[in-house]
């Protein structure tokens, strides 16, 4: 047993899912109205598939970025690790309101080019400060380079 | 894929971890300073199971508590459906305060039974209405019957 805090964990999946509910706002309406009306391809994944996959996902974030933070050594590395958790926390709300909520595949595009680009810097990061963070990020990665191709074909399809 | 909306799973999964987060603010200090001087049985679990069982109890619950607000029949029940689980957010704090912060086992026993007796008749309640409701809320009344046993059982070797 470790003698540092416990609380921190709760808090950074409470943050996550704060910010996973504000991108499910954002997607809610469109998922089931805009978005099967326009051109995907045949390995578009089915509606249901998101959201285990996003609260999986959330919870796996949380749990890498609290290991990062509570891995730094210094106050001033703590603290950026805050910010840059937070700041692809908005990244990752923003395409969801990019996409769905205003219906711009090639704005979103863009957007979640440079989500993806964050979310590889931070994971380096990760991995110089505590190996298991950068594996239990790794999933995220993942699933938002299919986004990303996924996001491309449809902007692609519906051009 | 349902029409409804999928923003308020992730906003009952923080406002959960948001409640864990301040049980466990109230824990953390006394788990490694009051906590292993007490009299305490032999079966008493190692403190870094906690950690993870109550992550995944408060993701449970939180799944189990969503489910069976989505499948109230009136607004009326909905409300309460919340009303019951915010109530049973704060008893869970609560207990947290009392046995650790305060160092009070005997009125934290007095808590817990109450705090049971309310997850038991939550229980009833999702049965009725989501029998998946009441199926991912049973791992949550085990783990707390489990440590309303323990919490009985230190109070009678410190009393």
């Amino acid at each position: 047993m470790r003698t540092r805090s416990l609380w921190p964990l709760p808090a950074f999946i409470a943050v996550s899912f704060l910010a996973a509910g504000l991108g499910s706002a954002a997607t809610t309406s469109a998922i089931t109205t805009w978005y099967p009306t326009i051109n995907k391809p045949s390995w578009n994944p089915p509606n249901w598939v998101f959201a285990p996959v996003w609260t999986t996902l959330y919870l796996l974030m949380s749990i890498a970025a609290w290991r990062a933070w509570r891995a730094a050594t210094t106050p001033a590395e703590a603290t950026k690790t805050l910010w840059l958790y937070a700041a692809q926390l908005v990244l990752n709300a923003l395409w969801s309101a990019l996409f769905f909520t205003l219906h711009r595949p090639g704005l979103a595009l863009i957007e979640i080019v440079l989500f993806l680009a964050l979310l590889g810097a931070i994971q380096l990061r990760f991995a110089r400060t505590d190996r298991l963070a950068a594996i239990l990020w790794s999933p995220y990665v993942a699933w938002v380079s299919f986004a990303t191709f996924l996001n491309g074909t449809i902007w692609w399809l519906n051009r």
